[in-house]
């Protein structure tokens, strides 16, 4: 499984699952403030039982440092296939109130399941407003939720 | 996976499983608000890769405007068993701080199996407080959280 | 799966996943407020179709009263045996904003597959921050998610 959020500031690109979204705040961050595609690199990583996204590609590594979010789930899909995985399904879930991500939703999508390598047909995103209340619910913060299941090749 | 979250206002029903819960606050919401149902559909949709409830079941088509969450829950069942599959084990928690669920939580189980034609062993629920901080603890929210597997028939 | 949130305060001891982390704050409980445990074993029990941790071990029975949360892991640990499963894999998140939970890392989770009994091929744990936003992001609050998937012995 995976968890993320950022905080949403005036001033910053909003990228989510490697996707440029127009909106008037986005993810102050060491990177590109992704938290989708951090959050599927957390889910992967967790279900191969590795170290954690800040771990592997600790930020104060020049190999890493500035990298797009891309480079870590590439990095991640490579560890899953030499430990002998692919993804049998996988679930994620984006909490923002705004802005309204249907019209994005299948571009970010087919982003995901490129960058990945899986069918489509096992890569699910979901969208969900906070309601108005607490951060997310105030445009102020950005969550993601995933839930990896990987098969044994 | 699934997760949902709706604000608790007055004057609303307090509706969690399909069973009204006597409270001073309920959920003010387009459909009648049932946090559990509507995350227990999106948790299936998710895993059968389908697109999510507000997608499949959108308020603006008078098929479903204004319906019981029940219908949605039948109709996501009904897309599991064409797909091929039946639930494996569904586990889901609710998060909220007043009412008391225990009282409850055997009702809403019992009625959550129904609806999923599921045997009670194999779906699971859970309540918890969110000790009074934010809008989860402050009773002006309740939110739950949802993981199933599906099994291949 | 599980989730739990503790509020920290003042002038309480921080364990987590049995450990005595050194901060500030920790937390306020009737047991020994130990977050991590506390998910772990609700996803255990969870997965296995039982009743929640609060149904489990009341504080109002003298068996469980200020038991120390190890005691609750090693029977949903018991109970899950006597089912006929064994842990396939288990991830936990960790939301904290502070301390710096990296140093501690290690030991925790040694410590966690300790009680589980289980190889640390299978246990995996994540720390993230939640961005100083909220009570999780103000270290007013500390929360954990676990996913668990069991099989079959």
């Amino acid at each position: 499984m995976g968890f993320d959020l950022h905080r949403l500031e005036p001033g910053y690109p909003l990228i989510i699952g490697g996707i440029n979204i127009p909106h008037e705040r986005g993810c102050e961050a060491h990177s590109d403030g992704d938290v989708l595609l951090h959050c599927v690199v957390d889910a992967l990583l967790g279900a191969l039982g590795l170290p954690d996204i800040g771990q592997i590609f600790p930020d104060s590594d020049p190999k890493w440092k500035g990298a797009p979010s891309s480079v870590f789930i590439k990095e991640a899909v490579r560890l899953m296939h030499e430990a002998g995985y692919d993804i049998g399904n996988l679930d994620a879930t984006l909490i923002l109130q705004r802005p309204k991500l249907s019209p994005h939703k299948e571009v970010i999508r087919d982003n995901l399941c490129q960058l990945l390598g899986a069918d489509p047909s096992v890569i699910n995103l979901k969208a969900k407003t906070h309601e108005k209340v607490d951060s997310l619910g105030e445009n102020r913060s950005i969550a993601a939720h995933t839930v990896v299941l990987l098969m044994k090749k």
